[in-house]
C-alpha cells in the first residue's frame, strides 16, 4: 500500500481522514436503523436456525482483504447475507444454551457507546462511564440482594466473571509472594469445591491460573442436582489430611444444566468454619433473586465473598455483559495490585479510581450503559417480571411433559430451564420390564442416541431449538427460557414439533 | 417485587414481554440517531477532557436502582449528562494513551451486533457470524504481512490478546501435564524476556497464570528505546546456568511509551536458537505494517509465532476489539482443549469449530462485524492512508518540537509518538552548565515536575489531551496520534497550548 506525503497546499490538513459528509452519515444511519427496525419486526418469522452449511458460508465471506471501499448498498446486501446465515436467539422458540434476545434500548446504548467511545479504563479516561458503572454494579448488587453498597466489575461475560474470582480467592488465601514468585515450589496444591454440575468455565480458569483442573474437586449432588454438603465437608477434610490447601469453594446458581440453586446458607457455613472463599457462579440465574417468590431459594446469597451474574443473559442486555460482584474491594485490590500500596487511601478516591485494579482486562468497553439504559427504561420491577414469566413457561412445558405419555422430565425446574427426553411407550415399557442394571443401562444408551439424533433434527428443522445436557448419564433434552418473547402458544408448539420429529426418527428406527 | 402468575385468558400469552411497539421503536430509534449524529457534528467543539469532579458525577449518577420505567426523554437527558461528563477520544486534539476516535460504520455495525445479538462462541452457535470473524482474522494476518492464512481469535483489546499468548506459549512448551496439575512442584521456574519498554499487560499476565512476573525479565534497550540483543541472549544464557527454563520472548511493535520497534529478525533467530515461543505485542503498532514506507521496520514480523494486534486502536473501531493471530492453530488448542483429542481432525471442520478451543472466553461478542464492515466501507488503503498521515502528524510535532528553544524531544518518532518535554530557556542552562551527575539529576527532577504540572494543566485545560511516559527517568510530554481528525493546525494549536500552560507554571514557580 502505498501512502504519499504532503504538498504544501495541504500543509496544514491531511490527506486521509474517515470523517464522512453529513449526507454520509445520514445515509449510513437510515440504512442501518432500517435493517434492525425490519430485523425486529420480522424476527418470529425467521427459521431459528438457518438453513446452510459451513462449506456454503466459507463460500459466501471468504473474500480478499478488500483494499478499495465498497458502495453502501454492497454492505447493506453483505448485513443481509450476514443475518441470513445467523441463528436467532431472539426468535421466540429459541432455547438453546443460556442465551437471550437484546431488547432495542441495549442495543441502541451500544450505538451511542460505541460513537462516544469511551475506554472505560479509570475515572481519569472515562469519569462519566466509570462512576455508571460503579453505580450499575451497585445497582446488580442492591437487586438481588447480595449487597447494598456492592463493589464489582463487568466483564465480557461469566467466564470472566469466574476466572476474576477464582484469582482474587487465590491471591487472597496465598502468601503475598505469589504475584511475584508464581506457583513454582509454592508448597502443597491449593484446592476448590464444586458440585458436579459447576460451569466448565471453573475447571477452565483452575486450569488458566496454573491451579490445575485436577484440583477443583466436583462434589455429588443429590436427586435436585444440588451441592451435596456432607461430601464438601469430607472432601475438604479429607484434602487437609493429606496435606494440600482448600482455599475456595464455589456453589452455582443455578447449574447450567438444569437451573438448580446449591444450599447456599449451609456453604456459607463450611466456608467460614475452614477459612474458604464462597463464590457463588450465578451467572445464569443470579437475577432471580429479584422475583419476590424465588428470593427464598436464593437465601444465603449475601453470604458469599463474590457472586458472578450476567446482565447480557437473564437481564436481556445485549452480548456482552457479565459482572463480578463483591463486598470488599481490598480484597480485590490484593490480587491486581502489583505495587505495595494496594491498600492505601487516596484523596481523592472517586478521581483515582482505575477497574484495572479489580480486573483482568485495560481497554473496557462501556458495558455499563445498556445496563443503565435498559433497567431505567423499564424498571427493575418489569425485567423481574419478565423473569417470573421465563420461569412459568418452563414450569408450563415440564406440566406439558409431565402430562404426555412419550415424555419424561429428567430434572426439576427450579428456575427457567426443563429438562426432558422423548420416550416412546415401546422403550418405556421395556425400561419397566428391565431385569437388571445392564439392561436399563441399554435402553438409556437407546435413548440417548434417540434423544441427541431429536435435538440435531429439531434444531435443523429450524421450527424450534433446544440443546442439551447430561444428567445421570441421560441425554436430556433442554429448554433454557430466558426469552421475553416466549408465549405458551410458543410452548405448546415446541412440544408438538419435538413429538413429530421424534415419531419420524423413531419410526424410521424401529423399522 | 412481585409477579403474579397466569390467569385463565393470559394462558397463551405471557404477562411481561419487553417488546415494544412499532411506534417506540421508531421513538427510540430517531432520538438515539439525532443523539449520535449531534455527538459526531459537535465534537471538535467540546473541551477534550470535562470540567467536572468525581465529586460532582458522583451526586449526578449516583441514583437508586430504578424500580418503575422512565419516558424516552429522561433517558436521553441522561445519556447527555453522560456525554458531557466523558473525555472525547474522538476530539481532534486527544493524543492521550492509545485511544483513537471511532468511525460512524464502525459505531453502527455494534448497533446491529447488538439486535442481532450472537454470541460467537462456535460455528453452531453463530454460523455467519463465527466464519465472518475467521475472514477478518485471516485478513488482519494478511494486512499486516504476518500470514495469508492465519488463524487467530478477536479479543476485548490487546491485554487478553497478550494474556491468551503467553498461556499458549508456556503451554506448548511445558509438558501435557500443566492443565491438569498446575504449576505446583512442576520444576523450575519458566522465564519470559521482553524489553523494559514492554507493555505492563504482559508481568501481569504473567502474574495472572501463575508464572509470577518476577519471571519476566525486564532487559535494556538501545538509544531507541529498542531490545538490546545482546543483553537478551545473556539473559537467556544466565537463567539456563542456574536451572531455569527459557519458554518465551516478547518484542514490542511498538512500545506504548515512544512507538519504538524492537529488532523483530533478530529476536525470531535467538528465539529458533533457544527454542523459545516468539509472541509481538503489536497491540499499538502493528496496524502500521499496512503502511509501505513502514514496512521495512516490521521485517522478521512474519516469522513470529503469535501477534498481538488491537482493531480498536490503530484500525479506529470502537471499543472493544483486539486481535491474537498465530500460524498454528493446533498449539493454540492445545493450552485450552482439556480432552486428548484436540489434535482430532473433524469431518466437518468448519461446522464443529469452536473459538472456546482457542481462547479464554465462552460468550463472545460479535467483534468481528465492525472489523469486516470498517475494511469494507473504506478498503484497506484508505485505513492504511489514514495511518500514514498520523504518522506525519508525529513527525510534525516533532519537527515542531525540535526547532524550539524551550522543548525538547526525548524518543525518535518511529511511529506516531512524540515524546518531549518543556525545557525552559533558564534550565537549559544550567543542564548545560551542570558539573556531575548529581546536579544534572537535580534539574531533571524539578524538569519532572514542572511537565507533570504541564501535562495536568493541559488535559483540564480541555483544549488538547496529552499523558505521558517515563523514559529514562524523564518525565516526557506523551503525544500518540492515533486520531483520523487531527490535521497540522491541531498540532501547531497543541504546541502554542502546551507553551501558553508551561509558562503559565514556570513564572510562577521562578517567583
Amino acid at each position: 500500500m502505498t501512502s504519499a506525503g504532503f504538498n504544501e497546499e495541504e500543509s496544514k490538513s491531511r490527506r486521509s481522514s474517515l470523517d464522512i459528509s453529513h449526507d454520509a452519515l445520514r445515509d449510513l444511519s437510515e440504512q442501518f436503523v432500517a435493517l434492525v427496525q425490519n430485523y425486529y419486526a420480522g424476527i418470529s418469522q425467521r427459521p431459528v436456525f438457518p438453513h446452510t452449511t459451513g462449506e456454503e458460508l466459507e463460500r459466501a465471506f471468504n473474500e480478499p482483504p478488500p483494499l478499495e471501499g465498497e458502495p453502501l448498498e454492497h454492505l447493506l446486501g453483505d448485513c443481509q447475507k450476514m443475518i441470513e446465515g445467523t441463528r436467532h436467539n431472539g426468535h421466540p422458540r429459541f432455547f438453546g444454551y443460556v442465551a437471550s434476545p437484546s431488547t432495542p434500548v441495549g442495543a441502541f446504548a451500544d450505538l451511542l457507546a460505541s460513537a462516544v467511545n469511551p475506554s472505560v479504563t479509570s475515572w481519569r479516561s472515562a469519569p462519566s462511564a466509570t462512576q455508571i458503572e460503579r453505580t450499575v454494579v451497585r445497582w446488580l448488587g442492591s437487586l438481588i440482594g447480595f449487597d447494598e453498597a456492592a463493589h464489582g466489575i463487568l466483564t465480557s461475560g461469566g467466564s470472566m466473571a469466574n476466572l476474576t474470582a477464582l484469582l482474587i480467592a487465590h491471591r487472597v488465601k496465598s502468601g503475598p509472594q505469589t504475584a511475584s514468585e508464581g506457583l513454582w515450589n509454592d508448597g502443597a496444591p491449593m484446592t476448590v469445591y464444586a458440585s458436579d454440575q459447576v460451569h466448565l468455565s471453573i475447571p477452565k480458569a483452575a486450569d488458566i491460573l496454573g491451579l490445575g483442573h485436577r484440583h477443583v474437586r466436583l462434589l455429588p449432588t443429590d436427586d435436585h442436582f444440588r451441592l451435596d454438603i456432607r461430601a464438601l465437608r469430607e472432601a475438604v477434610e479429607s484434602d487437609k489430611q493429606n496435606g494440600l490447601r482448600p482455599f475456595c469453594v464455589i456453589a452455582s446458581a443455578g447449574t447450567a444444566a438444569s437451573g438448580a440453586i446449591d444450599p447456599l446458607g449451609e456453604i456459607a457455613g463450611v466456608a467460614r468454619e475452614y477459612d474458604l472463599w464462597f463464590h457463588i457462579d450465578g451467572a445464569y440465574g443470579a437475577p432471580a433473586a429479584m422475583v419476590a417468590e424465588k428470593r427464598a431459594s436464593f437465601a444465603g446469597l449475601a453470604m458469599a465473598d463474590s457472586i458472578s451474574l450476567d446482565p447480557h443473559k437473564w437481564l436481556y442486555t445485549p452480548v456482552d455483559c457479565g459482572c463480578l460482584l463483591f463486598h470488599d474491594p481490598t480484597a480485590a485490590r490484593r490480587a491486581f495490585v502489583m505495587e505495595a500500596d494496594y491498600i492505601k487511601v487516596h484523596e481523592q478516591a472517586e478521581e483515582s479510581f482505575a477497574f484495572w485494579d479489580y480486573g483482568i482486562e485495560l481497554s473496557r468497553r462501556f458495558r455499563a450503559l445498556k445496563v443503565w439504559l435498559t433497567l431505567k427504561y423499564y424498571g427493575a420491577r418489569r425485567v423481574a417480571d419478565a423473569i417470573a414469566d421465563d420461569i412459568a413457561m418452563a414450569e408450563y412445558l415440564a406440566e406439558r411433559v409431565q402430562a404426555a405419555e412419550d415424555f419424561e422430565l429428567l430434572a426439576p425446574v427450579e428456575l427457567s430451564i426443563c429438562c426432558f427426553r422423548y420416550r416412546p411407550p415401546r422403550l418405556r415399557a421395556r425400561l419397566a420390564a428391565a431385569k437388571d442394571h445392564e439392561e436399563r443401562d441399554r435402553i438409556n444408551s437407546e435413548l440417548n442416541r434417540l434423544n441427541e439424533r431429536i435435538m440435531h433434527d429439531v434444531q435443523r428443522s429450524g421450527r424450534a431449538y433446544l440443546s442439551n445436557a447430561m444428567l445421570r448419564g441421560k441425554f436430556a433434552l433442554r429448554a433454557c427460557i430466558i426469552n421475553f418473547r416466549t408465549t405458551r402458544a410458543d410452548i405448546d408448539i415446541t412440544v408438538e414439533v419435538v413429538r413429530a420429529v421424534a415419531r419420524e426418527i423413531d419410526i424410521d428406527e424401529s423399522r
